[in-house]
């Protein structure tokens, strides 16, 4: 990893741009701009240059470690995350340069050395360089076009609250015969706990959790009605038939823009293949809690802490922690971001991006917003679904990263066109 | 294992007894026998020569395995259970011919090496051996007086069914964030299942499960009423109140009368100290029931099956497996061996024992039973409560010692006062 930062460190510098590494606990985070414009808009653009593992060797064609090209795609780990669409955004800065001999707007550059890992250093890094890092819009460039045929802005990503919740019993495990009649199980009130979190709706039957949900608005309902929805894809892959989990809503609005609940694990007692017959001292769960706009993890803990006290029961103990916890994020449909990166990806691909939301949770963006005050976020990409994210013989067209590049080079020329900067924008010379 | 069979074995053949050595795939089985009667009836006691492991050795006062005699006790791991107690019968036996000559009964011996392990090699061997095994009654000595100052006669264990229920849902562990408002999540399943398994009044909701259960008698309530009931003891050890598990019983007859459900153990995804937001693919538990007559194991897996395909909910799928099945055992309060044992006990400690039902599952009554058809069955012992079995510094002393050596010769004695041989009982010379 330090090799890389080194190596990609150079390249920057090369390009004409100021760069420094910052060590962390963990991977290097590389921070590179060129901020000549007292008068510009300023991007600052996220990605990163650390990879998923490879998986099983056996099942690459070729080794995910030494580059391939082959049928018009180049194929390694990381080729399109995020190495891939990180060397595009490079190459688009570059080819500007490399016409113009300037940028068009002030532009810093933020490369994570640990998104693979959850960016464990990046709380840390958000906190102590805020102003380093202050920009009039931020493009995360780390995803992938919705379908091949449909690149995608992500104005919107869901908090996160995951929370362990224990439930303990007698002090040691005990003979399940012998005690079996006359001390609670602590098993059993989780699994009460459990089951009792949703209703036969699939709504989330802890008082309060709908209180602070914005509402889907009409736009967003027929802009995602439109969307595609591969059904058969998706069952082909996991052997299950999608179904939408809260009622009254369809499948892509559930996974974009309504909160969800999962249970993410479970344990305690007797394991597969160690059959002991007891009453576990201790249960427990991780519970995760995908939040939208406007709700906010520390008001959902509180509740979650009143539904989990209201069902303990006689003989067990509840130890309730939380696990991580993230603000969701939305950014205006109309906002600047989301039109100039709009446009851009119209300008490279042909054709309009669709507006969408992620189920998932962007850590960064929620760091970024609390660090900067920056509130214009969007993330996109330029690679297929079908790359092979995160899989054996990830590739990532030639086609597509030219687009990559020529996307980049249109956002810069398109916030230059569209955005004043920001009075309270500090310039780093 | 082996040098202290082939010291047994040295031991029961240097005292007159025919004696041999079985192998098993583990601990060897050791059969001696006395059956010189060709009109006598004929006794079996099992008990087991191997024992718990030490545990903390810094908890031990004295080396475990270098028994050491010390006010008025011996310590050593398996003092109690069971080579001390297995000795007192050895001596039991050894005095009576010292002074007879003969024993006024047919003696068979049962010595097990696997007991602490559950008897791993004891259906096979039962089932081999049932005719050599035949006998009147058996006294299984491996149990302790029910509080020092009584002893006890188990005339029922409880029967056993434990299954393994596994809830799938994708067909591999998926993400959260894009896929939790979409796919059905099987640990919900599995919470659901589970939760459902009782009422607010501890009663299992399984259909049909209570439809062979026994009455407790108003004879057992008045007997089980009259027991003592330590219930600052248990607090104390368990750090909970112990309470009936079941509305309308007494915790005394929830532990021995009445059939129990424990979730033995669950699990699936994620682990505490590795949370991940995944949906799991899979998640399992083990569930046991402790059953009690005339509750029959296959029937009763047979209605929990049809409560787990009742719970199925669209999205999951669900394996279920026996891990193990007991029967539950009974002997007539006024059988012979209650009759005899009980006799013997007063005989040996002053005062009648206390007639109890052990909340536990006797692996070897139910091998016994299944191989010889033999029906009148007792466990009974001579250790007190807190002699520390399966704990550090584990005792028996001198005083109980001796007192299972006169109660193992009354036995005999009692038994050849009050029952005549059975018609079909085969003798071994």
């Amino acid at each position: 990893m330090h090799k890389a930062a080194e190596w990609l460190l150079g390249y920057v510098r090369q390009m004409g741009l100021n760069a420094r590494i910052y060590e962390t606990a963990g991977n290097p985070i590389i921070f590179a701009e060129l901020c000549r414009h007292k008068n510009a808009p300023t991007l600052l653009i996220y990605s990163h240059y650390d990879v998923a593992p490879p998986g099983r060797m056996e099942e690459w064609k070729t080794l995910p470690f030494s580059p391939v090209r082959l049928n018009g795609s180049v194929y390694a780990r990381g080729a399109v995350d995020d190495k891939g669409q990180l060397f595009a955004v490079l190459q688009g800065i570059k080819s500007v340069l490399a016409v113009e001999g300037k940028l068009p707007v002030n532009v810093k550059l933020l490369f994570d050395g640990e998104e693979e890992m959850g960016s464990p250093s990046m709380d840390a890094f958000t906190r102590k360089y805020g102003d380093m890092l202050s920009a009039d819009i931020v493009v995360v460039v780390d995803i992938l076009k919705y379908r091949n045929d449909m690149p995608a802005i992500y104005y919107s990503s869901k908090g996160l609250l995951s929370v362990i919740l224990e439930v303990s019993g007698p002090a040691m495990s005990i003979h399940s015969g012998i005690y079996g009649g006359d001390i609670a199980n602590p098993a059993e009130a989780l699994a009460r706990m459990l089951a009792g979190l949703k209703d036969r709706d699939g709504k989330i039957s802890i008082s309060g959790f709908y209180n602070s949900v914005r509402d889907i608005t009409p736009e967003e309902r027929a802009d995602f009605a439109s969307l595609p929805f591969d059904r058969d894809g998706i069952k082909a892959l996991l052997g299950v038939e999608p179904i939408a989990q809260e009622k009254g809503y369809t499948p892509i609005e559930c996974v974009m823009a309504r909160p969800t609940l999962s249970i993410n694990g479970l344990w305690g007692g007797a394991l597969p293949g160690a059959p002991i017959m007891i009453i576990p001292s201790t249960t427990g769960a991780l519970v995760s809690m995908r939040l939208v706009p406007d709700q906010r993890p520390e008001e959902v803990f509180r509740l979650f802490e009143d539904y989990v006290n209201s069902m303990v029961t006689s003989g067990v103990r509840v130890k309730l922690q939380v696990e991580s916890s993230r603000e969701p994020f939305i950014t205006p449909r109309d906002s600047p971001a989301v039109r100039i990166a709009g446009h851009a990806l119209e300008y490279a691909f042909g054709h309009r991006p669709v507006l969408v939301r992620s189920g998932g949770t962007s850590g960064i963006v929620s760091l970024l917003k609390k660090a900067t005050s920056i509130q214009d976020i969007i993330a996109t990409g330029w690679g297929d679904p079908g790359d092979g994210e995160h899989a054996p013989n990830e590739h990532f067209s030639i086609e597509n990263y030219r687009r990559g590049i020529i996307a980049t080079a249109a956002t810069m020329y398109e916030l230059a066109r569209m955005k004043k900067p920001a009075k309270s924008e500090r310039i780093v010379v």
